[in-house]
């Protein structure tokens, strides 16, 4: 994280323009939001190389409004997203096509951490990386009460007790945390906002990055299945309403800005990501008007899914383990 | 690419502080870089307003050399890549779990790109996603001879004449274009730097994204097999040399900055990216010394690959489709 900071003394000590400030105007890696989230942290000598080194001889500089407000501040760490401190992982889960999603705020001494629709199978997988890193899981979360894969939520609560459970209120599963609409959801400085997107499922969510400062730009969105890459989930069962689906993906998702870049829960042909400005192009269902989208989801004729007998009874308390636990 | 130009435009009518200059300071998003290869292509207006609206206030701005060097640009368009014009894109073939990459400047009018590894199964899925995006492929390139799939070169050239196959000279493979360590690959105004990394076979090379103004920040690096997320590429066919691995591993790709990204040809257990930091860390491999390294390297085991009769001679002359040809 501050290996900035390191450079910046170095240079500082052989009189050399700070590697900060350097930093700053080479690769546009700071932002105001940045920088003042960091300057609560910043160390004394920090601020005197700025103020000695930068702000002194830039002193006209100060008339504009959004600089003076830099003034203030000293400068960013290093992170995995440009202008933000988060730190983001897509994972796969090949036999259900699962993604699942792992954010944390590393510019946080805490370094918490989400863990989006994780999967049963993949739980070691995901605990290991999480360790690696050195992040504290605040909440193992789903999108919705899956019908192809188990949940790894309740597996995860088990090895990392610092994890919560959560889910939508309106899933009407178990969970220790329900969320509901416009929500957020925090983890350090960065967080998660609820937005209602049923029709695949009655309580189906999407998870979008926060707005603002320190924020990861451009916006990403969490999906679950109500938005998959040129395509959607099923409408045909737990609940499921084309309508519903129709109006909420247009006026929650595709409302968001055309560069919001959108994960999906599942991808059946390698994609890993897609933006609003693709799917308002080329989505092959969504595209159409509502009449038009209600009659392909009325025909699709697919098959009843093969893991919903387990895994929905499964996931409406949070994974196989915490339901056989109470069986037991 | 232009929407901000639009919102500013728009914004001025009324009169109000444009948009470019407000996106600028609030999401971080420009930097020199772009500021000046947008300024290449800037309209008269975007120049009026800047300086109208902007620089005038911001006069005393000019006394610190970086800016002043901003006096002579415009302002940014967006891009998927916070701090430069590239378009990125990870792709998943299932079988063979290869990954491929498609990378576009899509800041150039021509939106040049590239696709690493491509795979012959998901061509057209590859082909569909290049001519959605408007993007015109320049490289259809590998990382080496793969042994466990069939390149998507020669189909890619059938279905977009702009793209001609690249491979390093060293992989002694048919190719329109021969690349040589040190090397850059342009593609608009980025370009891949190839890096020789014997080992896993003798011709691998890792491409890695350019350094300075515009280039992606932090840096990109495609190993190939050479490096995988916590592991490697066998080494015990085609040339393969476990104590070359580890030498050039070490010299080539762990030796970049630690936050360095690196996306592998493979994975199969569902990790899509992992850092220098991370791999210097945890590598399960590449963490011992040489000695353990090669002893560990000589004693997997592995079966004979189940493709490797099919995918070598095919992909000695980029794809099965130019091997049928020739011998047709």
């Amino acid at each position: 994280m501050w290996t900035d900071r390191d450079r910046s003394r170095k240079n500082y000590e052989q009189d050399k323009e700070p590697a900060l400030v350097v930093g700053f105007w080479n690769n546009g890696a700071i932002s105001r939001s940045i920088a003042r989230s960091v300057a609560a942290r910043a160390t004394g000598d920090q601020r005197y190389m700025l103020a000695a080194r930068f702000w002194a001889p830039a002193a006209g500089f100060s008339r504009n409004p959004d600089l003076r407000a830099l003034k203030s501040t000293t400068m960013v760490a290093t992170a995995t997203h440009q202008d933000s401190p988060l730190l983001f992982r897509q994972l796969f889960e090949k036999d259900s096509c699962t993604y699942t999603y792992l954010l944390a705020d590393i510019g946080h001494p805490e370094k918490p951490a989400v863990l989006i629709d994780p999967v049963d199978k993949t739980v070691d997988r995901d605990v290991n990386l999480i360790k690696e890193l050195g992040l504290k899981l605040k909440y193992a979360m789903n999108t919705h009460v899956h019908a192809d894969h188990v949940t790894g939520t309740g597996l995860l609560k088990s090895k990392l007790p610092s994890a919560k459970s959560l889910i939508s209120k309106a899933s009407k599963a178990q969970a220790d945390v329900f969320v509901e609409p416009g929500e957020k959801i925090h983890f350090g400085n960065l967080y998660l906002e609820v937005r209602p997107t049923p029709g695949h499922t009655q309580g189906c969510v999407t998870y979008v990055s926060g707005e603002g400062e320190g924020q990861p730009s451009p916006r990403m969105a969490f999906t679950g299945d109500a938005l998959l890459v040129r395509g959607c989930g099923r409408t045909d069962f737990q609940g499921g309403n084309a309508r519903e689906l129709y109006k909420s993906v247009h006026s929650q998702i595709l409302s968001l800005p055309k560069d919001t870049l959108l994960y999906p829960a599942h991808d059946y042909k390698g994609n890993t990501v897609t933006t609003v400005g693709e799917e308002l192009l080329h989505n092959t269902r969504l595209t159409k008007d509502e009449e038009a989208f209600v009659k392909i989801m009325e025909n699709l004729g697919l098959p009843y899914p093969k893991m919903i007998d387990v895994a929905v009874p499964a996931n409406m308390v949070c994974g196989l383990q915490e339901a056989n636990a109470a069986t037991a």
